[in-house]
């Protein structure tokens, strides 16, 4: 099954939450002695029944140095060993010349295994090829990012459109030749994330900023959803992997994860 | 030595050349069975006297997993305890929000030790304060890619200038606080470059794009150096460590980057 693929028959059983798999050593619960993978292992477990996808984000992971990279990979193989139905995002905001970017594909896709990878569009579509070139992977293109300064580019005028609906319009036509890109757009700017949907039709939007960041989450499900009431990826990290950080953390985040799906059913 | 001082004294030292340090597995030569370690060492062995600095691009060591981000530690930590005046330059593209930027701080300057990194404009100078705090590590970021398709974003037109002036001004201005910016602008597009050396005065500037991907040296040299005959950073990977792909490749290099370090003195 392809990324697209996955997703469908997620949203089909109304499943929007995406768990944001991103451990950081000094809040990890002791017993695990800096385990990432055990500590991923057990979120899963204990929630895979609810989530959409998994999104580990790689930078930490790779903050611990090769053996980050290798509980990264664990955690990759066991979604999909255990969960093959169950779509895994590469966080990881990749893009470089062309030639370079055949090395992020090797990594995120035939080393990792990941179903989809988030990029940077600034080097545009000709730079990015290797990425859309790869049809049953998904190219999640940062379009309007979540944080409070994203607008120092993203918001500046061209020919009177904003550079993020330039990109929204990009991605959405000559980008997505292969139907396999999607879109990254903040929680925390509910009216942008609604002129983007207007402009990309049925597209997934990954949509990061509930929780921690703040973005409220009845006007970001009512922004983000398609007619078919699909299409959103709505991704939580912190406020559901370290809801404790006690022996508890996985059943804590299970809790927080089936709060969350349920809240988001009363939107939609 | 911050990497603005060992880029200095260097610089006063005529030295211009960077070698990317970007293996791939079927140009490696045989006898090293895959080792990137080892192919760097020897390159590293053969041109530290001709070099300005060294740029590992992360992509290709994380084409091999955990086994890649090894040899790339082992390559830094070899020009560091060996040559410390000699400036690393992690060639990563790296941007996230603001809390994961700490993961790829931790990775680039504590884990793999680089003296600087790459990074993305997209998400704003907000975003990027983890690597703009460190004020001993240089943040180079991307302006004009050497890509064909740079253009497709970077060359909008902004309230009369292109959106690559835009990230110039900002990067020299607000961006530069701890005076430890520097930028990415290709020798493919030398005209480019000239108009943002104008505009950034003598900040150092990243150039990759001669050799293989065909930029003019002489037109490059012309164009970005600043007055004081400083500034320019010329990096070259392919045309110099593939030189040969046999057992004689280290030794082919230090003639290429020997060539290429006289063809620059010419111009200066």
């Amino acid at each position: 099954m392809d990324f697209i693929e996955k997703l469908e028959k997620r949203w089909n059983n109304k499943k929007f939450v995406c768990i944001g798999l991103d451990p950081v050593l000094s809040n990890l619960p002791k017993h695990l002695e800096g385990n990432f993978f055990e500590f991923n292992k057990a979120i899963i477990d204990e929630t895979s029944d609810t989530v959409l996808a998994y999104k580990p984000n790689s930078a930490f992971y790779e903050a611990l140095g090769y053996m980050g990279i290798r509980f990264l990979q664990e955690t990759v193989n066991y979604i999909l060993s255990n969960h093959p139905d169950i779509p895994v995002i590469l966080d990881a905001k990749r893009a470089d010349i062309g030639s370079t970017n055949h090395g992020y594909v090797d990594y995120a896709f035939d080393y990792i295994k990941a179903d989809a990878i988030t990029v940077h569009p600034y080097l545009g579509r000709e730079a990015l090829k290797p990425f859309l070139e790869r049809k049953d992977k998904g190219v999640i293109v940062l379009t309007k990012t979540s944080n409070p300064g994203a607008g120092e580019f993203q918001d500046v005028v061209v020919e009177g459109k904003e550079l993020y609906i330039r990109v929204a319009e990009a991605i959405s036509t000559s980008w997505n030749e292969n139907g396999n890109c999607a879109l990254v757009v903040g929680a925390t700017y509910p009216k942008d994330l609604l002129k983007v949907r207007e402009i990309v039709g049925d597209m997934p939007i990954l949509i990061p900023g509930i929780g921690a960041q703040g973005g409220d989450l009845e006007n970001t499900v009512k922004s983000g959803l398609t007619k078919d009431k699909k299409g959103i990826i709505i991704s939580s990290s912190r406020s559901i992997i370290f809801a404790s950080n006690d022996e508890d953390f996985a059943e804590a985040a299970r809790v927080e994860t089936e709060k969350l799906h349920n809240e988001i059913q009363k939107y939609i």
